[in-house]
């Protein structure tokens, strides 16, 4: 059994986590950390797991957390590069939910978080933890940077093309639509279900988070600086990511759609939670609603130089919580799919 | 391995029935039916078990549903009555998720259902299948009659009270709100996402077929007639019946609000599916989303003689589809909780 | 033209006021004041007013509110009790939409509200804004007590039967469904979207602060001490609410239903906001969302002595702002309708 | 007084077309036919516009219809070209919400809409009834081809790019994204609750029928075929349309994202219905729900040269009936906005 430790744990990557790990069969859920709710069971605040989880919040006690064989941070950004040297230097692995080890630049860090990184040492060992791409680095990791949601969309969504080198890469196109849970589970005014609901509008035009990330993985592929037009929108739904993506075939390319179709079936052949829909499909995010997989359909519409592929995901699933687990599976050395067999709940 | 046949499911108590069977380690799904659909994979029709569900949907074959163990009816009521007796002749045990075998009066079942019932035999055999209520006569029973889902609700929430003798049976009341999901998986303007979304409504004050089924069973417990209201409402969301009971306590009883909590909590202390919630809380439908889960919550306001009880399901789970598996474990032997510990999806 | 300032205004009662203020041919809105929001231009906050709206926040100054025919307040309880006795002292008619005025007892009111209150000579000369109670009082008084919302369809559905005298006055239940935007536009975990769609539930069954202000209200039609069971849901839409009413028929009366419904359309035969459907009909919340009206619908099931009454209102309008701007036009002479014939938003 | 008609008029548009101009001073209702609903009171099937709207649904009458100054068609495609070549000559003036007469090319209409035109010979005298592009046509029009909702949007968001020559015109992208009532108000699985809510998915992306009227407004511009990929998305919502316009800036020209906004607002200054934000703003759809407003942003996002538009419009209202009594007001001679002032409901 695995001896897991979560700090963090009030918001929905941390309820959705507290699921995941509560009915993993090699799991044992040791403590989980809260300032702010300690002393509470954790099932005062999430009722959905009475009877599966017996935890009360805790205050974070290194001690305690060094005994974990793995520690998970689901914590705002900035909060995990605090206590992560000293869980490494005790020998624990970490896997961080929030933004803090996802980027290998420090200055790049630094400018789009707003603040200085407090151990920019650990960037270049912290292994970006997206399986599709990384999986033996993850298998020997000690810090996994777990990705984020649209990153995670955008990326399974693209590298097939990048890497097949049949694109414009310098005029990629990700319209993005996600669920209010992205937003997190803190007091404000604007996802309030009076402000959110029954609306829908853009945000983070000027420039969001997820940018530099996604260019990063993206670039890592291409071995150049791709042009990457990324626009999130915020969709009136509990859960889920919608990506649409769009990229220019190049003229030298003589591409049919049955190959398009055949590149991303091939690709991700024996990917256990990618799933390439049959051509001319269109997924629907509540196709994986609580399930850890990400469904993609590629289109060309009227046969044009376009391509347009659609990728979904549930964003507390496949985009933080499911691949955290994933992650975690995979440096444990256990079957990669173990407790992420739920199928998504419809309707 | 029980070998588990399913006739109809195309709707949603299908599509829920198809998840939990598709997870449970003791079952072995054989086959569906659907005369309408023949022909189609059923992960084409509900893309959320593509990976976990192979079968495809068939016509009904008498000697393929014979060879199954246990088939289910999530078929539209007055289906299953046709079928039932040449199965049970075959030695197949047959749950059903309609209404075809809820009441024990055939005259009552005709004048509701508005058609003749054609094995009216069979009415006194089959078991309605609560198993709060009657968990020894369904692990015995060839035929069961799985409960309706406000019937669930109502049910579970009034028994220890009428059991106990403490309130008044002549004047129950209960107010019960439903999502859609209940009005089932057909086309019709009145559940089209912009007639029911953003709107609430009450509907079929003057009768509706799940108050007959009620009334048996309190009346069942009282040994006498009850006098009942119920009040369905349609609510905007996709899963839950939240039901509000009314009952007055007799003034002969002197009875604590500490005494009807310890009451409850005595009741369902071994029930693996029923949470009486701490006095003084208010259950949350999504707290039980997905999950087989019934929790109830006790109140007594300002210390009148007014009992208010709170009862939440998933209509689709522990109001239909779940309820059947617990059933099936229970007339198979299996442990009653098997494939059915699937945690609520919150958010 | 009247001229009119609203003291607060960044909350929904708030913006709700504006647009129908903004639209009333006879009002001439020249301040809105907030202390948090002083310096912004008021459709920055509410992009619906663009083009509608020019006014900005301001700070509250006594002499400006001074000089206005008619101050309303949109602010939290306790707010406008501070400011009440020098607005009337000026000669300024008030309309507050909280809830400072709305109870007669001084000691009720500081124990529902948690403080004393800071005018309690005041409390007998407001007149509770129900005109279709109140109206005579409505058009002399200087302060209006603008009722909630849940007290405006409660009583508005239970009226008629009281005056009657047709049922027993001890024993009513109130089961009463609201929108979301009844909570407000305040930073809150409880009423985000995610935790608030998706899902159902009671609230305040121990005791809400609009039980005394129902209590009050039928109280002075029975001449006597109603008993009243009062239990509010949440329900995931933006506005809306629907009480459902049960009443029991006193048995020494004689009762068709054909006389029940022949007493509501009498009772609200000349009242041009309150409709009285046809016999056998279920009012939808959407039926008025956006317009001043409330619909009654009036049903005995199975000609049982329960008499079930279902009132729908939008709890912005008529039960808020809509209702304010009918009690200022009838205090100030304007015909009535004026400004509030906006018809109901569908879908 | 204009006397109206509708042809049609069950569905979503039929109702706000009804809000409308039940509503309008300058207009008299005089029928409403419907061949499934004849007999039935309008505020029957809709009861909204109860206390509104008199008119009982009636079967097309030729001479009835003739007898109008307008005859509105809110029909299915391909019912309105059956009688308006009857109608024109009886000297009514018509306006079709459906796609009838929005094509210029019949062998396009007949391609797309699969059925030969019944009335080619009117194709090239109907004008495309987009006031912001011909209303000086619409002024002098006897026959008015009312834009689809998503072609509004798309074209209100283009058109200054185009027209100034700034951009690609042979790379456009506009991701779409439709509330539900976009989809009519017919019986049909795919628009239930239970399927669409909760879910976000793209539909039509090979080709919908919305391309080739959207292509033939920007051609017209352009004096040249513009390439244009469409790819329409199901939101879970009532009402609004969100168009995320994606174009590429020309590398000859110089342009400041200041040129932008400014040749936005001056493009726009006088138009009654379309308004420009402030530069940084994104539109948010419920900002107009209910209103004929099209709200629009301008973003060049990290100072590249791919320029971002961002266009909201209530499909219903702006994209559909609003801009029909747009176009009837233009066509009368009343003054453009008048029934068109109303202010949308927030929240």
């Amino acid at each position: 059994m695995v001896k897991v430790g979560i700090v963090g744990g009030t918001g929905y990557t941390g309820v959705e986590l507290l699921r995941l790990l509560a009915a993993h069969p090699e799991v044992e859920l040791v403590l989980i950390t809260s300032r702010s709710e300690a002393g509470l069971p954790v099932a005062e605040l999430f009722p959905n797991l009475r009877g599966h989880v017996d935890l009360t919040f805790s205050v974070p006690d290194p001690a305690a957390l060094a005994a974990c064989d793995v520690v998970f941070f689901a914590t705002p950004n900035g909060v995990a590069m605090q206590s992560v040297p000293e869980l490494l230097a005790a020998g624990v692995k970490v896997i961080d939910l929030a933004a803090d080890f996802r980027l290998k630049d420090e200055a790049e860090w630094a400018q789009w978080y707003d603040q200085p990184h407090a151990c920019p040492h650990l960037l270049s060992e912290a292994v970006y933890g997206l399986p599709e791409v990384n999986r033996a680095a993850i298998s020997e990791a000690r810090l996994i940077a777990n990705p984020g949601c649209y990153p995670t969309a955008v990326q399974l969504g693209l590298l097939p093309l990048l890497k097949a080198g049949l694109v414009d890469a310098e005029r990629l196109i990700a319209d993005c639509k996600s669920a209010v849970s992205g937003a997190g589970r803190k007091a404000n005014v604007g996802t309030l279900l009076c402000e959110a609901s029954e609306s829908f509008k853009a945000y983070g035009v000027p420039g969001h988070r997820h940018l530099p990330e996604i260019r990063q993985g993206l670039n890592a592929v291409v071995e150049a600086d791709v042009g990457l037009t990324f626009v999130p929108h915020l969709t009136p739904m509990l859960r889920g990511i919608h990506a649409t993506l769009y990229a220019t075939l190049l003229s030298s390319s003589d591409t049919t759609d049955a190959d398009l179709q055949a590149l991303y079936e091939q690709h991700y052949a024996s990917e256990p939670f990618v799933d390439v829909l049959p051509a001319g499909s269109h997924p629907e995010t509540r196709s994986v609603k609580g399930a850890n997989t990400c469904r993609i359909a590629i289109h060309r519409p009227q046969g044009g130089d376009t391509v347009v592929i659609l990728a979904v995901i549930d964003n507390l699933v496949k985009g933080a919580a499911g691949q955290a687990v994933q992650n975690m599976n995979i440096l444990c050395g256990l079957p990669e799919t173990v407790g992420l067999e739920g199928i998504a709940l419809v309707p």
